[in-house]
């Protein structure tokens, strides 16, 4: 619709997730107007992130370095894993300031409609850390969704002969939540992990 | 909360108009994992368009040369001159495919709350052109809301002596719409713009 570089930029955004049409080219008008100097540092964010940015050879997380800033610190507890879908979740976890152990990142859950199986996820590498590393509790934090459940059921029985205790994030009533407005699954899953108050 | 590069990339994209944290998060790590060729495009998307479009020197709409396409169109009417707020509305007026005339892009409407009085428009620029230009009607197609219909009065009236037709986009029911669901104002529109069907 418009002319060359305009359009250009237009498409390109909307080829980011989260991004319509009218989105994309509202956000290119807006860098048509903007300051050159902040889009110049919009367009080398791009470009550094996808020079400098790797994943930690250890746990998989984002990381500027070999390994990532949890993999590093001597300060976590070397004998928890947190086992995460995506950087992000590892990242959703740290705001809670509640755990203090360490992390591995799958890159992602099973889902055989989408082709990912577990060989495309970094199940293999945390087999290996099993083996090197003093790990006695692996906490498997995946989503609480259709792909995170099939991914902890496949990696709890892969991980049922080890020795090592396998635990899952409890599902329930949303803190704040409004017990009427759950679903019948969280509502039921709220029931079954329902706790005992007078010891 | 993320390393270097990666929250870098989160700020600069939170910057922009419509696109929150949470979206932020999730294009940088988009990127992330993107094909590198493609992600450079989109930086280099975001360059050329600051490099390359200049705004016209006729009528302010977006292009790569001295004028726009169309006011390089020798086809259109160069009598009807519709005057629009922004680069997008010229867009929204040719996918109708129902004016052939040639527009004037004003780059805001009148917003004293946000310090947008005439003279921050292309208002004095279009004066110019009723001189230079043998224009016979000024179409005034601001948007319909406060801003829009404050600019198109303001138009109005300074366009009142000077003997060519101004007229105003109709308001009204949308096309497809429910009467029902319409509301009081676009309602009350309709009513004051009504036609006679028998002639």
């Amino acid at each position: 619709m418009y002319e060359g570089a305009v359009q250009e930029l237009i498409d390109e955004f909307g080829r980011l997730p989260g991004i319509g049409p009218k989105s994309a080219q509202r956000i290119a008008f807006h860098i048509l107007e903007a300051d050159r100097e902040d889009m110049n540092r919009l367009a080398d964010a791009i470009r550094v992130v996808k020079d400098k940015v790797k994943f930690c050879s250890i746990c998989f997380n984002v990381t500027e370095q070999e390994t990532c800033s949890i993999c590093r610190d001597p300060k976590r507890d070397e004998t928890v894993l947190c086992v995460v879908e995506e950087s992000k979740d590892v990242m959703a976890v740290e705001r809670t300031r509640s755990f203090r152990g360490r992390y591995h990142v799958l890159g992602g859950s099973i889902n055989p409609i989408g082709g990912v199986g577990p060989d495309q996820l970094h199940i293999r590498e945390l087999l290996g850390r099993l083996n090197d590393e003093k790990i006695q509790e692996i906490i498997i934090a995946t989503d609480p969704n259709l792909e995170g459940e099939a991914t902890a059921t496949y990696l709890g029985r892969l991980l049922s002969t080890i020795g090592i205790r396998v635990t899952r994030l409890a599902s329930g009533l949303p803190v704040g939540g409004d017990l009427e407005y759950a679903d019948e699954v969280t509502l039921g899953r709220a029931f079954e992990g329902r706790r005992t108050l007078n010891s």
